[in-house]
Formats: C-alpha cells, structure tokens, sequence
C-alpha cells in the first residue's frame, strides 16, 4: 500500500437553513458533512490523493451517514473508531449583504469530543503516512483531543513525516488563553503554518491590518507570516486573506513565507460572488499540501491553493468539490465564467 | 387571570427524513417541534383551554423557535425558562409496511435535563393551576427533573389541583428498576394515569396480552388498568389499546378504568392507515383531560380522547392540529373520510 | 375545422399542501390546476377529442398560467375571455384515514363568477360542436352563470348537440332550493345526467342507501336514476357509487340507465388506494361522453367511464393525466399494478 | 398590564415563487405572512416592546394560520376580530438584475376591507396605547377601513397618544385624489410621517429628484421633508432614500427632520445586495419608533432605523427576523459580514 | 486481501418524479443509483461482505456520481472502467392502486452497452472471487455485454466459484428468443438460478400460475423451479412469489428447490404497503448469496432472503438500506412496526 | 390561416441541478424544456406571432411533456413528427462568480439527430411561411439534419421568404472544419446572421477582441459583423456583446450592421447580475425577428433585441418568459427594478 496523506479531526453533519434563510423561519434543514480536517482530506482526495481520515463516529445512523459520505469521496475511512453517543453537529445559516453568516455549534459531547485518551495509537497510525493535517479545532474539542493532537504531531516529528497546522482559532470551544498554549506547541512542531490575519492577532497577539475595515494590507499581512515563522521556527507560514465587503461580495487571496530565504509567494487577489464560504480556508490548505506533495514552486502551490479556495466560495457546503483541472484554469487566469458545454 | 392547565416537560426539535426515507439516505429533515407534556398542552389549546407550559430552553435560534412555536398555538410561554447550552433533538424516520418507525433520541446534556434542581418554584408556578400534567418521559431525563416532576406533584396535591401522569416508559432514557421507583411515586399521586400495557408490564410488570401479535385482547387491558388502579390507589386508569398490524396499519382505541365503581368505558376501535403516529399518546391523553375539564361522563371522554388519538394518527408531526367540531364528529361515527368542500 | 366538444366552467388555481399536511402547517402550496368542466376537457382532449373549453380568466399572470396549462394538454383555448380581476382559487388538503381531504374555496368575485350577462353568444359558439357538457358548479356561480348555462342548454336542443349535465351540487355556492330551480331546468335538456345519491337526495330529494353508512347499495341507486330520468325525461342517467371506508380507501364504480329500453349497465367495483380523487367524478363523465362519441354500448361506455374515473384516484391534481390505453387496460381486467418497463 | 404598541391593518398571506422564479412558471409558491402594520407590529415585538395589532381575519384556516404567525413572534393578538369571508393574499415574484420584483395584490373583498363601520372601538381600543401606527394602505382598503383609520387618529390626539403613519401609497388600491385626501387629513394628526420621495410625489405633488434615474439626491430628499413637515404640521418626517441601481442591488438610507429646530439627522448609506425588500420601509419606521419609545436622539433613531431596514433586505419575507443586537451592530458599522460562529 | 464477491452489470442514474406523480406532470426528478447486479453488490456490502463491482462508466460528473454513490455504500469501486460517452439512465414513476409502477429506460448507447469485447479480462477479475452473480439484464445490453457474461460464467466454473443468475427477463431490451439462448447457456453454468414464474414462463415456456389473476398457487411455483433445476442441472433454484393485489399492496415470498435432495424450503408470505418495490427481486438474491456464504441451511436462507426481499418494498430507491439485525427481526417474525425509539 | 414563423431544430429536456449545486452533488434535477430554436418560437409566440416549430420527438412520456410545453406556451405543434427512441437531454449546473455555468448534453441517438433524410417536405412546410430561423446547432445534429436545415434554406430562398440563422458553433458537437463547410452554406442564404465573436473566430476565423480579457471592443465587434457580411453577401449580421466579468455577473448588449448602407446600430450595454444566462441569444435572436416583422428600424430592432436578451439573464430556464411590455420598458431605459405592485 502507498502512502497516505493522514487528517484527524471531528466531521460533523451540518444543518443548513435553505438559501438564504434564518435558521428560526426554515421549514427544513439540507444536509452536509464537513469538519476542518475532513474538508482538506476530501479536497486533497479528489487530487488524486491516497488520503486517511480519522475521528470517532457514533455507532448510529447519523455516523454511517458521515462515514458513507467519506469513502463515497474517496477518503479512506477505515481507521474512523466508531463509538460515543451523539454526532457533533452545527446548524448554518448564509448571510448575504451586511447580514453575517452564522454557524451555530452543537457539538460538544461527540463523540469525538469524548474519545478515550489512548483511542488512538499515534505510532501505528503514522506507519505510512506521507503527510498530517489537522487544525486548531482539534485540540479545542476536550483533553483527550489536544493530548491526540500534540501526540500526533510529535510522533510525526519523530518519523520525520512533514506537517500542517491550520490555526482556526474557534473561541466558542475555548478561550484564548488555552489556544495560545496548546496551538503554539503544534505550531513549534509544523512544518506548514497557515493562518489569517484575525486568527495570529487573537492567539498569539500578532497585529496587522484591521479585518473589519476592508481593503487588504499586504505588508501588514507579510509581517505577521514572519513574525510567526521566527517565533515557532516554523519553515513555511501561510496567510489567508480575505477582504469582507459583505457577506455576499469577498476579496480573496494568499501569501506563502519561506523562512529559509525569507521570500513571499503573493496570489492574486479574486473579487468573489460568495455562493457557500465555509471550508474555504480549508482549500487553501488542501491546495498547499497538494503543492508540497508535488515539489511545486512556494509561487506555484499559493497560487493554486488560492484559486482552490477562491472556487470553494462558489460551491454549496463545506466540500471543495472542484477538479485539479478547474482549479489550474482559475490559476491561469480564467475566471470569466464562461458557460461550458 | 383565569385558571390554567399546567404541563411541565422537554420540547424538542424533531428532524425528520422526507416521506418514507431513511435517515441515512435523506438530503434534508423537515422540521417540526414537540415534546409529550407540550404535545398535550398544544392539543388543550386547540381545544379552547388556557394551558401553560413549563420547561427550559437554550437561549440560541433553535430555543427561540421552540418557543415560537408553542406560543403561535396558543400556548401560554411566559413561564418557560431560557438557560443551558443546547436545545433536545430528536431525528425522526417513518416507518412503513413491515419497517418500524424510528425515532434516534439526542436530547442528552439539553438545557431541559440539565435545569438546576431549584429552577422552577412549585408553589408559585400552581397558584394559579386547574390542572397538572406531565409523562414519565420529564422525570426521565435527569435527576433535577426527576425531582420537579415529583415537587410538581406533592404540591399540586396539597392545593389539591388535579393531576394526570402518562407513564411513556422510555427504556434508552433510563432502567426498568429507576423508572419504576420514581413513576411509582409519581403514580401513587396521580388523579389519572394514563398507559399501555406494554409500558405497564415494562415498569411495574403488569401483564396483559403479547403487544408483537397483534388483535387486541380487551379482557387483558382492563386487567391491567384494574391492577395499575388498585396498586396506586389510583381514582382513574386510562389505556390506550393499540394493535399493530404494521407500520403503516394501527388498530385503535381507549379504555377508562373508574376506581370508585369499578366500571370500563371502551371506545369503539379505529382500523388506521397512518400518516405520523407519534403524538397519539398524547393527544389521547388531552381528550381525557379536556373531557374531566368539562365534566363529561367516562364513555364520553374515553371516546372524544380515541378519536382524538385516532386524527392525530393523520396529523403530520407530534401536534394534533385538529379542531374539537373534527374530534366529535369522528367520536359521532362519522369516519367516511369524504371531502369536505 | 371538425366537430369540437363544447365544455364551460370556471377554471381555478389549485392550492394544495404538500402530502398529507394540514392548510395551517403548510410551508408551501403545490399549484395545480383544475374545474369540473375543464377536467372533462383535459380528459377528452387526451383521450383525443377536439376539445374547446369556455370561460373567463383574469388578464394576469394567474390567468396566464391556467390558459398554458389547458392549451398544453390540447385544449382549444381560442374561445377564453380575459377580464375581471381576479382567479377563483381553492386551497386543498389531501385526507388521510378518518380525516377527510377539505377542498376550501376562495372564488367568489372570480372573473368567471363576474363575467357579464351577455359575454358568451351561444348561437355562435355552438355552431361547430358535436357535444356540450357542463356541471351543476356553473350555474352556482353567479346570475349570469346561471344564464349562460340555461342559454347553453336551450341552444343545444335548438340544434340537436347532445348535452350531458353532471349535477355536482357545492352546498358552499347556493342553498338547495336555488339549486333544485335551475339544475331541474337544465337536467330537462339534458340528454345524460350524472350524479352520485347523495346530489340526488341533496338537490331533488330523491333517496338512496346513507353514503356515510358505507357499503354499496345497488338497488338504492338503480332507483335513484330510474326516478331521475323519468321525472326529467332524461335519455340516459348515470350515477357514480362510491363506497367511503376512509379517505385512503374508497370503493369506485358507476352504473348507467338507459330510458328507452329501461336497462342498467354496471360496472365492476374497484376497491381504491386513493392518491387525489378530486376530478374522479369529472373523469367518469369525460368517459361517458368518449363511449358515446365513439358509439359505445352503454355497458361499454360504463365500464370505460368507471375505469377511467379509478385511475384519476391515482393521479395527483384535478386532471386525469392517463392514457386510453391505460383506461382500457384497467377495464379488461389488469389492475394488478405489476411494473410496466 | 402595562403599555402597549397600536399597529392596525390587513395582513395577508403571501405566496412567493421559489428562489426567482415567474408567477407563471413555478410549481409551488412559499407561504409567508405579511401586511406593512403587522410588519412594523412583528418588529417592534422583536425588539422587546408589547404590541397589539388590530385587523380582522376570516374564520377558517387561512386566517387561523396568519393569527398563530403574528402570535408566535410576540404580537398580542386578542384584539384580532374574526369574520368575512376571505383571507387577503398576495402573489410575489422576486425580480433580479434589469427584472423588478411584481407583488399581485388578490385583497379585494378580504375580510379587512369588508369590515364593518363599527367594527372597532377605537375609544376602548387605545386605552392602554403608548403609540398608534398604520400605514396608508389600511385607509385604501375600502370606506369603512379609511373611517377607522381616522377615528383612530382622532382618538389618539384626544389621548395624546404619539402616532405614526407611512404614507405608503398604492396605486392600485386608490386614485391619487383619494389618497391625497385621506392622507392629508391623518398626515395633519401624526407625531411622525415616514414617506419616499415617489410617495410624496404622487400624492402630494411635492417634488424631489427622479427615483427613476438612480443616485440620491440627499438636498432633494431634505426638502421633502421640510415641505411635508411645513404642510401638515408634523413635528418629524421621515424619508427613506432608496437608489434604485437593479432589483438586485439598492442604495439604501435615512433621514429624519425635526420641525421643532429644523435639523436633518441622516443615516449612512448601505449599498445592498437584495435577498427580499418587501418590509424594507415597515422596518424602518419600526426602528424609529423603537427609537422613540427609547427616547433615542434623531441621529441615534435614524441611524438604527436605516439599520433595521438594509437588514430587512437580506430575510427572506415581510418580517425583519433580526435582533436588536444584530441591527445595532450594523449601525455600530460592522457590515463586513465575517461568519459568526 | 480476503476474498470478494463479485457482480458485474450496468448502473444508472434512476430520475424519479416525486411521491406518485407521472413522468409528464413532475417538476423536477430525484436521483437515485441503481442497477440489478448493483443493488445485490450494495445489499451485499450492507451485510458485511467484501463486494466488488464491475462496469463501465462514462468520464463525466455523472460517472462520478455512480462510483461515489457505490464506493460510500462500501462496494469496492476499483475495477469499474470508466469510458464510452452516456451514462445509462432510467425514468421511474411510482404506480398506485390500479396504475402500475412505470420504468422508462434510456440505456442503449450507454457506455456499459458500448463496452469493447475485451475490456474485461475475467481471469484477472475472478482471481480473488468468492461468489459471481449477475443478472439477465447484463447480455441483453449488448453482443458485447453477452460474451463478457458467459466468459465470466465459463472462467468461475473453471476456477470452481459458485455462481448465481437471476434471470430478470426484460422485454425491452431483447426478443424471447435472443434471451432464452443465452440465458440458457449461462443457467446451465449457475450453481443459484433465481427468477419468479412470469419470466421462466416467458423465457423458458415453463407454465405456472397466472400473474395477472393474483392469489399464489405454490404448487404451481415448485413446478416450475424444479423444472428449471432439471432442465439446466443447476442444483439450486429460487423462485419469488408475488401476488399483486395492486400497485400498492402485494403479497411476497420466496422459495428454494434444491436440486440434489428434491427437497422445497418455502418462506412466510409477507402483505406489504408497498413503499418502492424497485429491487426487491435483487435484495432477495442478495439475501440467498448471504444465507449460502454463511453455510445457512436452504431454509434458513430463503426465509431470510425473503425478508430481505420484504424490506426493500419499504426503502425508497433500488438499494435496499437496511441492516442485517433488521431483516433477522422480519424474519423472526416481528413484522408489527412498532416504534422503535 | 394566417402567415407562421417556422422554426426548426431539436428540443431537450433540460435537467438542471437546483441553485448553484454541482451535477454530482443534487439530490435532485428540476426540469426545463429547452432548445436554441424552439427557445426562438416561444419568444416569438410570447410577443403575439403564430409561430410554428418542426422536430421530430419521441413516442412516449418526455416527448409528451415537451410538446404539451411548447404548445402550452402557444407554440403550434401540430407539425412535430413523433418517431425514434430517445428525446435529447442536456444537464445543467449554473455557475456562480469564478466557476462557469456548465452544460453536460446527453443528446447523441436522440429523435431529431436520428431523423430520416425524407422526413420534412419542406415545399410543403414552408408553404405558409412568414420567416424561417434556425441555429447552427440543427446541422451540427447529423447529416440527415445538415441536409434539412440546407434544404429548408434553399426552399426559403426559392420562395423568397427571409431567413435567419445563429451561428451557435458548439464545439462538442462537430468540428470547425464540418461547421465552416455547412454554415458558411447556409450564412450565404440567410438574410439575417446572427452570432458573437468567438463562433465568428471559430468557426470562420475571423478575429476580434479576446472574449476572455474581458472589456467589448465595440471596433473588433463592428469588423466581424462587415466581414461576416461581405464573406456571405448577407444582408444583415447582428453580434451579441458579452463581456464576461464572471458567472454572475456580465456586460451584455448587441449590434446590428446593415450592409446595403454600412450602418452600424448599437444596443446599450447592460451590467447584469445572472440568474439564468442560457439562451439569451435565442431570445436575442427572436427580438431581432420581433423587429423585422414589423418593420422597425435597425436601431429599434437592435435596442429590443438586446433587452429582450437581458431580460434572459433573469429569467429561470431556456425560455425568455417575459412580455412585449416589459422588453419595452426596459429598452425605454427603465432598468432601476423598482418593484411594482
């Protein structure tokens, strides 16, 4: 068997409030599956990707559900431990205009929230692993979780497999304090930090340009990939960037740091019509792993992992699901839309 | 302000898969509210009765649509409490043919099972009381609710408001051994009890006829409303008699049990084709409250509080939306189903 | 240009909830379209008649959409006047069981009903027909609906066009005593008249078996058309039988009375799995009027019409959407519902 | 009891095409609830004040439906009286882009406008009124309805109960005379008059900048206001700046003039991306009553008016299902519209 | 790697028109995946069982969603090819009462029909095989399809693989003629034929009772299975019993000859509200590949294939989604539907 | 019978998933009929001609649903010829900001491709004919459909009857080389050619402005049309300018070159937010028709013609459902979507 690129971390079904609904006046809720890792292990999958997920799923129907979704998408899903009671779930409503979307989480005391301390054992899991992923929603599900995370990631260390950390600070699951400790002993040990601009200032204190005023600030955004870079000794940091004019229209883009020659990797910048924005993050991540994993250039994967996440924004639900090729064609400059038949 | 029935229990939001779907295989849940005690107090309502119902919802989206609901039918909610972190859900698939329904609970750590023990204040809340309600399901769910459903009671029985207990034996709530010391308790100060012989036989082990074979044994019934009357020194018995062909086919009807002079009222038995049967319970349990409230004879609130059950067998969701001139006119004979115009 | 089978009768915009759901819980409202007399158009015009149907319809979207909707199943829609203000509606909830489906009208200030005294010239409009059919609901409507109805018929008679009357008395429309009036009127012109027992007794007082008793009576009825031709001297009377176990199951037939030779022609009787059976009574008599046209006998044409008007349970909405084929199919004697690939 | 808020006027039920789809072409239309009074009602409840909103609604489903809407989102509905025959309704397609949005308006004959001259006790009524509102549609709705709106101002001004009116000028319900007729005479007895520049054109003559041609004209608008004050001496005017660029895409603002001193407050402008504009106008005066009754400043009041109402824009219905949280945290200007979890 | 079963047939995309509307009146079609040899494959996987699936599927988003739909149901999707330039698709309406269910393919050209005589090479294919099954339908798709089912049938018999071939005559896709020659060939291969009496009467001429005339006549159904059995020496033959009230109800069972000891096993008759009745011949034959795998005796297997069988008319869809412990229930006899919660 | 625009060219069915879903992700496809030419006929019915479509449609359920369509909106189909076995589909995904709108067809086999060479008797069919139009795509079908649409063009010419054709070069469909030979055949018979740049580039290589930099270079469009005009000796070629900004959102207009004069008319460019960009040249095309037949001035035809196809933009499915009053309107310059009521 070749090797697989391994993600951990929580897959809730999401509850979303048709269209542009609140979610106290739907009548009904559509269904999707998503959670941070899951997103970047079924991006990174339909890449083409041999890709290994791994949570814990309730024995119920809800977590076959999940699970169906999963493998249906080419994720690997038999080291998913089923087990617990309830499956994490979160109920999403879309903004448009100055009205914010809005995630309403629902999931503590998952099952994967609830997982055991040595549910998972890290050595044999990592045997054949090319690549681990995983974010700052992990560890801030409960004890159990940060301890699977920090194993995760020194074990990987040990086998000198490359890593990723997407901060995703969440402070309705802990408070800044908590991230700061846990996510900056991750960050001491990841290879690839990705990050934006809110998430440095609000875990670590690192400042740049104000989120909510719009229009980005490059250099501002630069500062805060080197800052972070030096102080984690962390080779690659990457920053999202997003400008919100509202929640309908977005200025997207990305920046990669290398450390060692001190270079940044700018994308362009793609003014977006926001159809589902959720998981855009986690396609950037995707497509920067994707990148690694190929040897591309830092200007290559940054500019391929902002145009996965720029078409993320145009999909419903928390899944990329694009080609490589729609994404190379956005890459190369092709955004006009253009019906294909 | 005049008199109020008082019901005091857990609301949820349903989910349910479209038509006959599967959980597992539904794009999206459909949205409904419910809850046994707020079912009964929402059929009260229809029926012309000031009710008022007690419970405890998250201060989030989905507790406000909980109780937009309820209010929307007449429902008085200024008692209800808003506190917790998370609204009781439950998903919900319906059976067909040979296939049961099935209902998956997920209504651990709610807002409602996690109440303070001194939530609610007792001799407050009934000042003002005709009547108290509640099912087995309340003092289920924790042990604060289990000591309100039974402060609830013991108050209601010094101002000597009375009272109706449904037993609705849930065995993935708690044990046959925890449900028959607290119901027993409750049930030693009810003025109603309301049951089935397969809850009766569960918690106090009472036997009567084989539930899975279906063909009522109506000799078997009255056996068990007798003994249930006598061990509790219960006024008044009520079972439901319910002969499952199939999912989709019910038989159904009620029988009264009057202690003082040991006679039976039996409704007439109702062969149904169902649309959503949950609720039946319920809105059986109303008719008999409504038909005490009005003085009807046993005969007469037995066959109103049948019939009542038998439309709700036609009402989608747990609510039996249906009006009194509907209930007494099907109670009347008339169950010809022709169109009305 | 061939002969066209003449039909006229307001036509509405169908309101209904989805599946079994009540008016008042509804999210939606599927739209549908439909009338007594269109629908014995629709089913002509499939069954491959020259059909030409007349009324009024607003000049809106609403009125729009109605005209589509006859044009595109082959109803010559050329002779529809536009004008009034608004579309008769109907807003409908399937029944299910013991609760009946209700059909709540909302037509009064239709365009139809409002339609001037001299907006339909008769000499005209029939110069070209080879049938005229119409209901008892056009004349209920207004005034001058009554005119034109009685106008209609006379003219008919003035040119020997056969007409059928299917009496369908709408207690919501007019009062017993103003039907009885004109329905007498027309039925005395008429050279079939169909009814069911119940409009018989309603309107001419004439009695049968109790319609809410259940069970076929088929003496009742034969007596109920006896009485009928004779006293209007109406060639042929029809009656449907329907036999209400529950709004899911109905018991479907029809018989035919011939005056001349004084025989009875019956048809089997279907025991139905009801899916929509409003338009099942117009789909009975679209049937008769094909047998006629085609020369049928009238054992022929009953059993065609009986056929016919089972499998309008079946579909969903007004218009009876089968084939011939499929009629006949039924009426041979195949009604097993084996899957057709 | 304490004081409450007097909103009266017709509520309808309204039929949506789906997403943006034709009257003519959907297949089912969405229910929602709406009236411009009822809005302003539904709003102010949700902001926390008590509100008791006057209309009559038919004695059927239709109308039960539309009482437990306004019933569950707060609104005391005791006053509500039953009668008529028909429930007003409205059909209402969505425009996009170059295509406006159409609202069909089937309220002719409602129960409302057929009220009768007495139906109201206005001296009763507004006993415990802390302010009344109505707009100019309720005395376009027939005699008897503009006979009430008078005698509801005139009683107010007898109580010195501080009153509302939105000119809210519909030329299909009335000519321009009659309305500049019974406008003038409510405009003279209001404490506050919400108009647009197009209204108070077309009924009163008074002249501001094309709204056709898009781009506001801020010294335009001010004049208006100035002009309305000075005829009707109305100590507040209110307009609402609307730039019309496509159905999609609207500018959107505020002003209010206080007679007393002669200041203009106006609010920022938002450029909005529309999801449903319908009840745009109705929250904006909720929000500046909300204002008043908080005895908030001008700017303070118009400022969160023009909040309440770009918010509007984005909630799909007549209702602006928005928090006071979430409107003042606009008008604190956060519009970016980043995701709340 | 253990060993697999292994089917191989055509898989389509299934359009079906919502609840019981026909093909012309619905407005949109739900998805569904489906294909005989599919359905048993997915059935299979449910089980427990390692299942391989064999096909072609076109390049498109269409194939992919197939293989996704196949892959999240756990069926090993890496030997499907993909090629050719359609997928195969069918059209499905739900019969009711009288009206039978109608499939209308769209198959010919599909990429599985157009398959190259060589694009499977079954020693390959079969090296890892514990069981091969397909159906009739598979060489009637094409010559192609033909030959690659006999040289399947012809290599598992070297490699000593059990086999088993549901006859599944469809008249659409070749003459009685064409199937009774092939079909022939491969029976005389099956170590299970399966096939119900109408098709071994239209392929074979074996007589038995008649379809149309409902009421099942056993003896008439082991008759045929045993002339089947002789006819091809195939030592296990299974024939379903269905008697068709209507589209709607059915009666259903199974039966199994087994050749060597002459002996019947019959299993319980189920009567069924049918829900989708579309695989359940599949479910069948994936509950006797089951039984066989499992070493159950021919009783234990047919009552268990039965039930199977009887569930899949509750499933909506071809896949018959339900689980091992659920069809055991049936089987054990508890048919009665009770709510499980 | 009065003079008939005939049409001629194949009709689908358009199975579109909802919203901006994905092809592979729907749980569902809404359906649309729809086809360059019939696109055509219905605008043109719609705007108040007799217009009449020629194709050939299957024998069965989807060919019945798009001919009642076509009819329902006024189209005369009695000249349809029903033979073949399959009715052409197309699936549809709409795009949204970067991600293009896609159109999957699925049409190869269908009816019309597979019609015979003797199938339209076109001195017969053109008989009674005011205008013939038809799109490149009818050639592009097969051969038998490249020998009408010439044999139609010549039979027009013969009969001097105007002609329209739109290039509409689909590259799915045939080569560059097969479509230069057959269209430049056909441009040289049209009267009116109509098309945009890049099927002028493809297919006849002639060069303008680069369609995807986005930004009309109204002098590149004005060379192509002189060319295409003088290559051909067409009288009359329009060009539809888009500039494609995005999925959601394009610059749109048209022009008109005359080519006995040498003059130029250009439309307005219209900004537009896209709900539905398919066919919008059809119904650009249709204005232009619109225009000619009734004498109006390039510059009119053209302005009508460009906000006919605007309008497309906004309107759900193939068809332009919109009327003559609302194109004029917004050719008048009223593009603000102000709703009206």
């Amino acid at each position: 068997m070749g090797k697989q690129v391994v993600t951990f971390g929580e897959v809730m079904l999401r509850l979303s409030s048709p269209g542009h609904e609140r979610l106290g006046q739907a009548a009904s809720f559509t269904l999707q599956v998503g959670g941070s890792e899951a997103n970047v292990a079924v991006s990174l999958a339909g890449l083409g990707h041999a890709v290994r997920h791994l949570c814990v799923l309730p024995p119920n129907d809800l977590g076959d559900r999940v699970l169906r979704e999963l493998r249906g998408l080419g994720v690997d899903t038999s080291g998913i431990l089923r087990g617990g009671t309830r499956l994490g779930l979160n109920f999403c409503e879309k903004g448009i205009a100055q009205r914010p979307s809005k995630v309403l989480y629902d999931r503590a005391h998952s099952a994967m929230a609830e997982c055991a301390a040595d549910a998972f054992d890290w050595s044999l899991l990592l045997e054949n692993a090319s690549w681990l992923h995983l974010s700052g929603i992990t560890p801030a599900l409960s004890e159990a979780c940060a301890g699977h995370a920090l194993a995760a990631f020194r074990e990987a260390r040990r086998r000198k497999i490359p890593t990723s950390l997407d901060l995703n600070y969440r402070k309705s699951l802990w408070s800044r304090e908590q991230a700061r400790e846990v996510l900056g002993g991750l960050a001491s040990r990841a290879d690839l930090l990705i990050t934006n601009e809110e998430d440095a200032e609000a875990v670590f204190g690192i400042h740049g340009s104000d989120p909510t005023k719009g229009g980005l600030d490059p250099q501002g955004y630069r500062e805060v990939a080197r800052q972070l870079a030096e102080r984690f000794g962390c080779p690659q940091v990457a920053i999202t960037l997003r400008d919100s004019h509202s929640a309908s229209r977005n200025g997207w883009g990305g920046l990669l740091y290398h450390l060692g020659d001190g270079t940044f990797a700018v994308s362009p910048t793609y003014d977006i019509q926001i159809c589902d924005r959720v998981g855009s993050g986690d396609a950037f991540a995707a497509g920067l792993v994707h990148g690694f994993l190929h040897g591309w250039t830092t200007q290559e994967a940054v500019e391929f992992a902002a145009a996965a996440g720029c078409l993320k924004h145009t999909v419903e639900g928390d899944f990329n699901l694009v080609t490589e090729q729609e994404i190379l064609r956005l890459a190369a400059g092709n955004g006009s839309g253009r019906v294909e038949r």
